[in-house]
């Protein structure tokens, strides 16, 4: 949600020459996007999003991330197609940074998704986790539990200045998550960051998924599990039963959890309120120049943390 | 240049409901426009500028702004007509704050103009001077000469801070610009703001202006002095005198100016560089939160101003 790099007429006009998409017509940069710069492009051939990458994303992931946004595309599913210039590819340059085009998908994301969106949010992860089958790259989930520890053992200092008492807690989960992590769920393509900014609706409908730069092979219900807790707590801190009940209703529709994913939801989404604080807990220092966004709280996900440390029954259960 | 307001879905769908634009398909915030908040919208009737304004711009001052826009657009110019709502009303109200929504304009900024570009940016001003004649609204330019003196009071440390003896140098351009500054010359509405980010081209042809929030009356040469130092000097500092015949030629292609006007050029051209040199000198200190933009370096205009202060007889000769 920035725009850090800064493109002029003359760099817009020497990078179309690479394609078949006509003189630019309008240019706008958007505040979307996680930490990449966005531009909304029109050409004479239709809407675009051009996406600079910043230095968080790494090149040589690139075309993992833009393979599968194409694959999903060819599946059917609501995912922005990248665009390939005169002679293939996709990948490009701007200002010595990697570049790509992409289709401009409408829709809105929601802020506080109502159930029946909850409900959407969740069919569309399935329809995402069943047409990412059979996409050829991999991508090892270097934010997964096996990562966790490593990530947060230089972090103590800060989770003590967050909240005193808090690293020995973080710990004992991290320890609990480690002994309790299931070993063999169906596993697949996951999205990885399926928050409600990442989703368009029309209509109330499910529209689109965008922002795959997390995307990797991890357990299905990990995917969701980081759905739930994304879209289904209160600003109070508490989670919405009926909420999560849609959501997890609207994954099933269609692709119906087995036995071993349900009784794995409780400590995955414990697992993934983990991931989601240990990295906000790192991010939370000074803002970048030219960001438009602050870090965010970690105490969001260290209250999420404490939830499913006492258990949500509701997660297990059959729905 | 900024996105200070943040919208939501829900805020967007209680506004749109006031009008008879359908559902919202598209809500982008863009980074365009000065030091207000800007959304790119399209709804099921076409797409718009969402502008949400803060704190410099005055409330009161807004029908006067979008006045102009309208009328503008009624003459033909190339300008964003703002779009009412049910009841007739263009000015709204998001999270307390003054918004207006416009017609969306196609078109591209650019950053170096080439010497058509200038041309065109000539003809592009003169044309919005014409149309602009028989707008019944009526705006004091309070940053023209008359202010500059009170303006630069507080000021003369920062300038010091900036290049030592510079404050002396400003109070005597400021004495010269008083006693020299013209009486009469034809008025009228001035964009005052002409800078190659509000001008949008197609096809290399001027397509239109934008940002009008420092629209007022004054002699309509002196917008054209404003447009010169913004359009005609090189990043070395040095006026371009073939960028610099070709807007006064373009200009003229539609209004010829007279012999009053062509032998206050140099006065004005030295003016219009104190006013933006006193702004720039006065924003020159700690960056908004939010905003995607460093203040404007005032060195630029010292630069300017001692070009000016030197002549340039150019600008008085007849093309």
């Amino acid at each position: 949600m920035a725009v850090y790099t800064d493109i002029s007429d003359e760099e817009l006009r020497a990078f179309l020459a690479g394609f078949d998409l006509g003189e630019a017509l309008s240019f706008k940069g958007i505040a979307e996007g996680v930490e990449n710069s966005n531009f909304l492009l029109e050409t004479e051939a239709g809407r675009f999003i051009l996406t600079v990458y910043e230095k968080r994303v790494r090149a040589e992931e690139l075309p993992y991330f833009l393979g599968l946004m194409g694959w999903l595309a060819d599946q059917g599913f609501p995912s922005a197609r990248p665009v390939l210039d005169r002679s293939g590819q996709v990948l490009q340059s701007l200002r010595g940074k990697p570049a790509a085009l992409a289709q401009f998908l409408p829709g809105l994301s929601v802020r506080r998704p109502s159930v029946a969106q909850c409900r959407e949010a969740g069919e569309g992860l399935a329809w995402l986790h069943q047409a990412g089958q059979g996409y050829g790259g991999r991508r090892a989930n270097d934010l997964g539990q096996s990562a966790w520890g490593e990530f947060f053992a230089p972090l103590g200092p800060a989770a003590e200045g967050l909240k005193p008492g808090l690293a020995s807690v973080v710990a004992a989960d991290l320890d609990h998550l480690a002994s309790h992590w299931p070993q063999d769920l169906p596993s697949g393509v996951i999205h990885a960051d399926f928050f409600p900014d990442n989703v368009f609706f029309r209509e109330g409908r499910f529209s689109a998924a965008i922002d795959f730069y997390f995307a990797c092979d991890d357990f299905l219900a990990y995917d969701l599990a980081v759905t739930l807790n994304a879209w289904c707590f209160e600003p109070s801190g508490d989670f919405n039963v009926t909420a999560g009940k849609a959501l997890l209703a609207g994954y099933e529709k269609r692709r119906p959890l087995s036995r071993a994913e349900r009784a794995a939801l409780p400590v995955l989404a414990h697992g993934a309120a983990m991931r989601f604080f240990l990295t906000r807990l790192a991010d939370w220092g000074p803002v970048p120049d030219g960001a438009l966004v602050r870090p965010k709280d970690p105490l969001e996900y260290e209250r999420k943390l404490a939830v499913h440390r006492a258990g949500l029954s509701i997660l297990s259960d059959p729905a």
